[in-house]
């Protein structure tokens, strides 16, 4: 959420600020902003994309060998020319980009407003920039780090910086705490970037920042310590990130790619989980803590959006198979309403970026009461990954789509994995069925190809029903976390009101939207609630509304009742969650392409959220 | 979830049918009929509410002394004037009324078809009636109870009958599973119902007919058996519902009197459980259990639709005061899924009618597992009432508004009370808090007084969003549930498709819908939230989505960013989720009446889902 990027070095800066400004937009595209320092500090800024900004620079001086950009996810303040970043202090001495949220921006504005301060803008980040400069004129101050980490230790809240000083054009200082900053260690240059896909083609030497540090970078040098001026920890790293993930290849969007990645990506996530043989499920990352787990008298499951759908998915499979309670809570919920948690509980964080702030605060207060914490991240060394005891890696490659597809399928790959081993580990099935389950999870990427071979079919459906204003999506039992993940993906990305609802609820309510208007979208699968769905779906067809169901091959009796049929290949009812929400995932990218949304990009949302 | 009336004795027929129908319309209005036995047995019915029924029967022959009347919610088949009920038989032996599901509708059918039944209707009753007859013309069977009883045998699902045959004039045959059916004892004459209400006037002893019982009524004489022909348990019971509370007064719908009557049943539902020096709660009907819920090692709680939002509130509640870990579940899911539960969890069951068809089966289920099962019911004698261990009544009154009010804040009231005096018992609170939690409620009746006060400006802000498409709720802690509960019954009444989030989760998709058309509830209170809540209107006004606040009395920050406010007297954090509901109960209730529906029977929705 917000990206940023900054180069000191001898090269030209403008094309690794615009390039890395590129690649770092499904971050946030409200606005987009550079500063560059030659002879003098230049600022340009624009609502909009990163290519408006591109053009409106055309004309202007943008020669120079340091720089920083940013590109937008509005918080404070509606996205316009004036809250876009970089943002400079009164006095001019300063220009920084931030990503985060300064919490108490509204006080700090009082004060500094006394103290004779104006604002240009609506944002905490011009906050921020004022706090620094008022420090940086104070007598005893002599230098713009010692301002810097005196503001900051002022500030409540989240924040990634890159600080341009005016009077210091040979260093730039950066920040962080809570969002995510990469510093890129290059031949006399360093690069600094929200994540490391700006970085990726110049360096595969990379510092991920640590909460609580500030980095002074230099052509020639780099200083780390920590905002009380010690001496700060660090670690150098290899970036792990191949530059084809970043390309979108054939497919008109990274949605689309990564949808039809799943065959893929859920075999490289359960490659080498699962022995040759077929016969055992291997968590390497798990091996340390497995005792624990099995032993666990409680599971907590923590996520936001798509993730915690992933988490409902889990849910059911741990009771059923491993006979553990589970439960399933928002992160930004969990963390504020004071949850029980015992030290014999175990919690897993589940988390796409690995940077989700509610996410990694939720983690970070269970662990601090004394619980195991896993975690499951899409993103190598991130910090949800770093604060965990112990995690699995989803082997999904880099997600671009602000809608999560390849990534969710990938997670619940891990989380059916683990509700299988661990099954397994407290004795709760046997070897028979394991094996079983196991060889069903192994079939699931063919049967994924020979959805996707679908997707023509899936455009015609999603033709007919362009035009909907609202949609309900039912399911029950595994498929009812697969209803709500259907209907996200339509919210997210076409802005049709869609809304997921477990299929015994419709009578408690939903049920008085339907009509002749209404799409309803039924996930069943041949399992123990087949019979109720049918109920459910003769209650929508007896008040006029549209069926487009999500059915297995051969289903005749649905067929019949159905207006629309997404078949999927038979399979067993545990892994089904995996297969039913692939046409929905094309549904929805399709329904977004023809009401002319932009899928890769949709409006007000921004990848990885940083912020709470 | 639809009504059935039935009379057999020497009153006039006619209008104990039609006035027992508009008393049991809340039950279901798609569709109405009656079946009256004169000389001949003569079926009329219609498609629509009771009144088009009554205008189509004007220059009928509605003589007679016996008969039975249906109000239908549809469930298999379409609202029309063929699926309505009474239903006959093919060769015209049978009449019959029934609500509730045969879940083997289809294969009984296929049976019937084969051995050369024609059908009329859509319905599963049809189906019911013609098994009945084709055991009735078996040469074996003598008389149409046992060909009753027969039919049942063969029967999955749910249901509450009453049949005529045309051979057996002198009596009528009832039988109950899983759908609620009632018999008034009157001199000389006996009524039946899906509740009490239609015989009320007539008299109050009645007998709550038990799951697998068949009853054969006949002027002077009352025969109970079970569906096994051995002879069944019963009681003669008081009804315990006053005529008062099927009138809606001076109000122009029951709705709004049920919000407006929010002071007196909440008074009504702590009443006689406060102690008068207010320092102790006293919940008589768990007496003997306290001191299991006191060691409970887990609490389940289940409930459908606006019980489940109160389970919610209950669920922050007692994990914040109490400190036992509570899980709330969707009744429909819980019950399919083989969840664990121990003999130590205590299993608390919420329903307003106490007979939703869902949580009873999944108490059921729970007491079979040994855990402690607690029933929170508004409706005294219902089933879940009699099938739990211990229970509190809330003395909200008959609620007849299809939308939930009252019932809700008297939920929350039970729960409150509850998670208090539990939390008293485990040591968790001193008795200085508890008394001032006490004393919270006890000013919750006047301080919703003065929220009632504001109903005109609350309907000139309902003016300004009435025409919208879609809406968002959003609240944090206990005010989460709160969100989800306003957005309900604006989908209820209004059809406008509104959601309820937990506002930490907008980021993560919703945010995608938020324009300059959409209206955002916020609900907030002076809690730990406040802040978190201010910055998730920041990013709805950044994205220029109006914002209509509940907020504080005197909050002037909020003032300032919200474009319409309801306010709410200030109060403790516990128990502001029943204060704040209240203004989005009169908001939903002004956006239905000004977009013309019919507030008290929105369309495809019915009270007491008795159906799964």
């Amino acid at each position: 959420m917000c990206g940023i990027v900054g180069y000191i070095g001898d090269k030209n800066v403008f094309p690794i600020l615009i390039k890395g400004l590129q690649r770092l937009e499904y971050r946030g595209y409200d606005s987009a902003g550079i500063a560059i320092y030659d002879h003098s500090l230049n600022v340009f800024k624009r609502q909009g994309k990163v290519s408006e900004l591109e053009a409106f620079v055309a004309d202007k001086n943008i020669e120079g060998h340091s720089g920083i950009g940013h590109t937008r996810w509005a918080t404070h303040g509606e996205p316009n020319n004036t809250n876009a970043h970089p943002h400079q202090s009164m006095h001019g001495n300063f220009v920084l980009v931030h990503n985060g949220i300064i919490e108490n921006y509204a006080r700090l504005k009082k004060d500094l407003t006394n103290k004779g301060y104006t604002f240009q803008s609506e944002t905490d980040t011009e906050v921020l920039a004022n706090l620094i400069e008022y420090f940086y004129l104070m007598d005893e101050v002599t230098d713009a780090e010692t301002a810097v980490r005196l503001a900051l230790s002022k500030v409540v809240g989240a924040y990634g910086i890159v600080v341009i000083c005016k009077s210091e054009k040979e260093r730039m200082i950066a920040a962080r705490k809570g969002s995510p900053l990469v510093i890129g260690i290059g031949q006399g240059e360093y690069f600094l970037a929200s994540d490391a896909s700006p970085i990726i083609e110049y360096t595969d030497s990379v510092i991920y920042l640590n909460d609580g540090d500030v980095a002074i970078v230099e052509k020639n040098s780099l200083t780390l310590k920590t905002v009380q001026n010690d001496p700060a920890n660090f670690k150098v790293t290899k970036i792990d990130l191949s530059i084809g993930d970043l390309d979108k290849g054939d497919f008109d969007h990274y949605m689309l790619k990564e949808i039809f990645d799943q065959p893929r990506t859920i075999s490289d996530t359960y490659r080498g989980r699962i022995r040759a043989n077929q016969n055992e499920i291997v968590l390497g990352g798990l091996m340390d803590v497995f005792p624990r787990l099995v032993e666990a008298k409680r599971i907590i499951i923590i996520g936001c959006g798509t993730s915690w759908h992933a988490a409902l998915v889990a849910e059911y499979l741990i009771e059923e198979y491993a006979r553990v309670p589970v439960e399933v809570e928002y992160a930004s919920e969990f963390r504020y309403r004071k949850p029980i948690i015992n030290k014999d509980d175990v919690v897993i964080a589940i988390s796409q970026s690995g940077e989700t702030a509610d996410t990694l605060a939720a983690l970070k207060m269970a662990k601090a009461k004394g619980a195991l914490i896993i975690g499951i991240c899409n993103v190598v060394g991130s910090s949800i990954a770093r604060e965990t005891d112990a995690g699995v890696y989803t082997h999904a490659g880099t997600e671009i789509g602000v809608a999560s597809t390849k990534a969710f399928t990938a997670q619940v790959t891990v989380l059916t994995l683990l509700a299988f081993k661990l099954a397994k580990g407290k004795g709760e099935i046997d070897q028979k069925l394991y094996e079983t389950l196991i060889q069903e999870m192994l079939e699931i990427p063919q049967k994924i190809e020979t959805i996707l071979m679908s997707h023509p079919y899936i455009k015609t459906v999603a033709e007919k029903y362009k035009d909907a204003i609202n949609a309900l999506y039912l399911g029950r039992g595994y498929l009812f976390p697969v209803a709500l993940e259907g209907a996200l993906k339509l919210k997210e990305i076409s802005y049709m009101h869609a809304e997921g609802y477990a299929a015994g609820e419709m009578k408690h309510g939903p049920i008085a939207l339907v009509d002749d208007n209404l799409p309803v979208v039924v996930v069943s699968a041949k399992d123990d609630y087949y019979e109720k769905v049918v109920s459910n779906i003769q209650e929508v067809k007896a008040r006029k509304g549209n069926i487009i169901a999500v059915v297995t091959e051969g289903d005749n009796g649905l067929r019949k009742m159905a207006d629309d049929l997404f078949e999927i290949p038979e399979s067993h009812p545990a892994v089904a969650a995996l297969l039913t929400v692939v046409p929905l995932q094309l549904f929805a990218y399709y329904i977004a392409l023809l009401r002319g949304c932009d899928v890769d990009q949709p409006r007000n949302l921004a990848k990885s959220v940083t912020v709470e």
